[in-house]
């Protein structure tokens, strides 16, 4: 990355100058710039993904494309009629094509910036630190790890081979929340008391890694309820201080034989804000949160989607939507970290962040399994 | 009320005819006739307010005009000045105005039917029993008491007497309410998984009965964080297992000083379903309920107001106003107690369920202060 030098970087796109905007403490300085020494075209950042399933082939590579910084590079996968196929339609070269016997031998191959770990939760934390042993930067999907253990041992492989790591959290570049972050701060609609978020969808695939908990580590909470998690964090700014919770397994569902179908947790956090989030895999389509303040709200809905977005904001009973141009949440999200590499700054979706995700997280299971309140430190 | 015979009551009402439809499972049968002997006019239940604070005044006066079968008949309150000007507005004898003091001489006044009480929390019980002993059916407003045992003591008063009580849920009745528990029991929407409810105002009078806890008993919880749980177990039709909570009571806010502020609980049901309630006295005006179930959802809000209350139902992603006439709320539950009186019916509010609300709220408080999960029998 020697070529690519510190001038304007996000802010020449038109993201940049939204993101730049609205999210500016977020994003904090976005003022870089790639380019080649030779002044031509901008250097791009190659990515190795780990991992084809769905997300990876659906999301990730077709938006790829419109990011700034950032270009698919190599693969890396289980299933070598699968890449084959896939590194055709992308133009990639065979020799780029990894499986997960030979994935160290991706150090020899400078065409990679990144590798981007979108493989069920338990093989994050592995194929995280090979990936940093073979001295690439790491984007990993969240939840970060399936235990806090297994988060931390991913930090420190990070910060042993001197490289950044970057944990999924779309969310946290996505134009409605920031927007939604700043209103909350400049107390716009006076003080913040509650969050409460609705994470879910039906999931009825019983062969879903989701639904095995030796590969996701948990249910809905760990996969779609960490964005109702998360979104309680960054919109109050503020870490939680304790955590009740109440859990649902049934009995005589097959699909939830090893995992939670649903669970709801409280959160406390030390203004005084307090926070209720639900999850379930039984949900239709389901993804909200409503920030309530003492002089009005913002709703979110849908609020995760990867296209379309919306946000509401009732001001002394006025109601407005939130008109924000959307952006490419995942160009974003690539183009964020692309910066972060370029400029040595330390990603908003840090694995701290990942980790304190999980770390509530353990307190919430903890919680919903004791009956108990877990005070968080 | 020898001289009501058991017609066709609600029916010949437009408000029968709506409720007949949408809620027959919770009015059960509404075919009773109030009718003089005479075959004239209908007999009217003459009510006594007891307590002519704002919500007596500003609501429940205005209203009961719209009844069939009910009409104001005395006054009992602490302030003569104020009981004088309010009998004289609605043509009210002199001699039908009572203080606290010689309330219980309300029994030699054939002109009253039902006492309602309006008072603060901790006086229910004291004017309940005393409007019993005074042969009277009563009416009382929510929270029932300030006590799971003073509920009790309610109830077992009443049964002593012979005569009815209602408390003055008046959701319970409401049309949209009505609906959407048809819609909820049908499986219309698939299987009920989630109620989330958020009910909350900014209080910020000091001198409000409501944040004295010898008056009140408890903050936003027991007045306004009632509707939400008593919402999530007409909606679910299920009495909770389970509570975990966090409550916030702000150490630096003079009104505070006795009641929280705001509480959050979660309720785990026998088939499953789980709930997460919210409540505040902080909150810019926020009185919703949304059902989430596996195919669909229902919206509820504006959930409690006192008119206005808008629904919408989502089912496979198509959304969709529950469009219902309004009916006048107040004059609707006071006729269905009069319904109750006349044909010897348990009225669905009544003081079981009161006493029901008041036990879980023990239960939250207990669960918030000593960070247990409570199990309810």
């Amino acid at each position: 990355m020697s070529d690519i030098t510190r001038r304007s970087f996000l802010t020449r796109t038109g993201t940049g100058i939204a993101l730049a905007g609205l999210g500016a403490t977020i994003l904090q300085s976005t003022s870089a710039r790639a380019e080649d020494k030779e002044g031509g075209g901008e250097k791009k950042f190659g990515f190795a993904f780990v991992g084809l399933g769905g997300f990876a082939t659906k999301q990730l590579m077709p938006n790829i494309a419109a990011s700034k910084h950032c270009r698919m590079a190599a693969l890396v996968s289980g299933h070598p009629d699968k890449a084959k196929k896939l590194a055709e339609q992308y133009g990639i070269n065979e020799k780029s094509i990894y499986n997960y016997d030979n994935y160290d031998s991706i150090k020899d191959n400078p065409d990679v910036d990144v590798i981007y770990i979108v493989l069920p939760n338990s093989m994050h934390k592995d194929f995280t630190i090979r990936g940093f042993k073979a001295g690439k930067h790491i984007m990993c999907e969240k939840p970060m790890a399936v235990s806090s253990k297994e988060c931390q041992e991913m930090i420190d492989a990070g910060k042993a081979a001197g490289k950044k790591l970057q944990i999924g959290y779309r969310m946290q570049y996505e134009v409605h929340q920031l927007e939604a972050i700043r209103i909350l701060r400049a107390k716009e609609l006076g003080e913040l008391k509650q969050i409460t978020t609705d994470m879910g969808f039906r999931l009825m695939d019983q062969s879903a890694w989701r639904l095995h908990k030796d590969l996701s580590g948990g249910g809905s909470l760990m996969d779609i309820g960490i964005y109702g998690l998360n979104a309680s964090r960054y919109l109050t700014g503020e870490e939680p201080t304790e955590v009740a919770a109440t859990i649902f397994q049934p009995k005589n569902d097959p699909r939830f034989a090893t995992v939670e179908e649903g669970c709801n947790w409280l959160l406390k956090f030390p203004s005084g804000v307090l926070c209720s989030n639900t999850t379930s895999y039984s949900y239709a389509g389901q993804t909200k949160w409503r920030a309530i303040c003492t002089e009005g709200y913002i709703d979110c809905d849908p609020a995760i989607s990867y296209q379309g977005v919306k946000a509401r904001v009732s001001h002394h009973g006025k109601d407005q939507p939130m008109d924000i141009p959307e952006l490419n949440q995942f160009a974003t999200e690539m183009d964020v970290f692309a910066d972060c590499i370029m400029n040595n700054k330390e990603p908003r979706s840090s694995g701290e962040e990942g980790l304190k995700d999980v770390r509530i997280m353990e307190a919430i299971y903890e919680a919903a399994n004791t009956g108990k309140t877990i005070k968080l430190t």
